[in-house]
């Protein structure tokens, strides 16, 4: 049978789309962080001018997608698909952000892997020809996951070292059938795996073995060495989870310390922004793959790259209960056009 | 440039992958119903032995998909995806479920329009040759959706009659690309509908304008009438919702008064099982299609037919912040194998 799967979890597209436009929004903390100058949009207060911050959240997934549209010069009637889901129960930043558009409609749950989800599959999509654009989204907001994750802000609860802080924060990528921009040549599905975790302020610890496990698989699948990427970058696994990764992926036969960047420890500063181990939430990968690594890309820096944003699947109530938490992580591969 | 669209939202399947098996499990009162003959397997106790609600909607997908597995001689590794979601908070019930089946997975939100959301991606992603067998799941349980969605069950809140009363099921369909039984020949992708309904217990009018849009987008985009089917299945429009689309859609053109029926009226005798205006939930489509309908069409009964769920994508959050509920409907045509 024809088939485009190469070893057991990856396939190679046969018409690798592009990745035309993309645009991120963030909030205030991450716009006064290290990638401060490549977000789209800086909130000058994260309520964004909204009553609730779930109302927030979805007005920063509806202008990451439009700032994206605009800069492709679609409309929305342009596109084929919108593909998007976000941490909020039954993923309301998304539904209620993206109504207006009258797009059809995805929607993804992978919780913090929802960048690299939806990507994949718009780019499966594309490729197979269902379409000729598609958006890929996510977002996420620091003051609507703590309500509904952790606790009130307003009880002030403190953090212990591992914890992540949660990036306020959405970007939307364009994938096209035709068009100029980077590729996405590659896409490894990733399995659920779940190693016993159970402490839900050490997700990268959760998220890590995910990480590992599908990594490991699009090297095996791809038949490539860590040795033939400019960089690999994770979404937010933290400084925790990314000594994890990169430390137990050497057993395995794949050392990607000198290539590898967790986009939650790229988009604060450490040291002074009070983060902990680093960003965290959808929008962590969403916003700096959106706004500043496919700006990179386009600029010339980087020829081909992973990006594998990794989700951590529990939610607050069986984590009460005592179930540990599964964690998953998808990856693309993706490349700058030949001669740009 | 060389797409397999159709219209404005649909795709005709290049390769129409088959449905070689399915399964549902369903709880103790749809085993009771009118359809208790056409279940894999019916529970004696809801609980299912387990110790949560959340956690016995978990074993309901967990042994859809094993017995699904088991009739098509399949075993997991066999698979190159699973597409599946729920009802719950980040999608627990999936994720619990099938976390030790090591398949490569996608996490999908649809709300109750999920069976067909995962058929249709399953469907598009076999026929475009990613893989050969896709599984496409979902479940949802009573107890545990009053307990996350209205009141807790010792509470005993009185209903409306256009309420409706959450399935206690899941439906498991294994998708192929070779091999036998009925195909997914058209995918037709839905947009998000929103026409201001705020009722939570009048699901079924917030779903019907989104069941109008994608039906009539269907029949549009594939030139054909309703008179070219044997049958149209809706996911759980219940009685109310049921109505308002067979004769909205008649204004738009289209006559499905002959051929229509609603999976939340199949399941339970409305008359003697006080479920009011009928079954709902995702895993209401999700048992009836994959274990009667797909049964039925095997049988010979139907030779096409169009099956479509329709998502409420609200959460009780946002609703009582006085938001509105936006629907959404996935349509699939499904045709039974020429000669057979």
């Amino acid at each position: 049978m024809n088939t485009m799967k190469i070893g057991k979890q990856t396939v190679k597209l046969e018409n690798p789309p592009y990745i035309i436009q993309s645009a991120a929004v963030v909030g205030v903390k991450e716009g006064e962080g290290p990638l401060r100058d490549s977000f789209d949009k800086i909130l000058h207060d994260d309520t964004f001018g909204m009553d609730t911050w779930e109302a927030s959240e979805s007005k920063m997934q509806r202008e990451a997608a439009t700032l994206a549209m605009e800069k492709a010069g679609l409309m929305p009637e342009d596109f084929d698909y919108l593909l998007a889901g976000d941490l909020m129960n039954q993923c309301v930043a998304t539904h209620y952000g993206i109504r207006d558009f009258n797009i059809p409609f995805l929607g993804l749950y992978g919780a913090c892997s929802t960048m690299t989800e939806s990507l994949s599959l718009a780019s499966m999509l594309i490729s197979a020809g269902y379409g000729r654009y598609a958006a890929a989204m996510t977002s996420s907001h620091f003051c609507s996951a703590e309500k509904q994750f952790r606790y009130p802000l307003e009880y002030g609860g403190q953090r212990p070292p591992t914890a992540q802080w949660t990036v306020t924060g959405s970007g939307c990528a364009i994938v096209a059938a035709e068009g100029t921009g980077p590729r996405v040549t590659h896409v490894t599905t990733g399995k659920i795996v779940d190693m016993g975790v159970t402490d839900i302020n050490n997700m990268g610890s959760a998220m890590a073995p995910a990480a590992i496990d599908t990594l490991s698989a699009l090297f095996r699948d791809t038949k490539t060495e860590p040795s033939e990427y400019d960089a690999v970058f994770t979404g937010d696994l933290g400084k925790t989870g990314s000594e994890i990764l990169v430390e137990q992926l050497k057993a395995e036969g794949f050392d990607i310390s000198g290539i590898h960047n967790d986009c939650g420890l790229m988009i604060f500063n450490l040291d002074e922004q009070d983060v902990h181990a680093g960003g965290s939430g959808c929008g962590c990968m969403g916003s700096v793959l959106c706004g500043h690594i496919l700006k990179e890309m386009r600029g010339g820096k980087y020829k081909k790259i992973i990006a594998m944003a990794t989700g951590a699947l529990m939610n607050p109530t069986v984590v009460l209960q005592g179930e540990s938490i599964p964690g998953i992580a998808h990856a693309v591969i993706i490349e700058a056009q030949k001669g740009r």
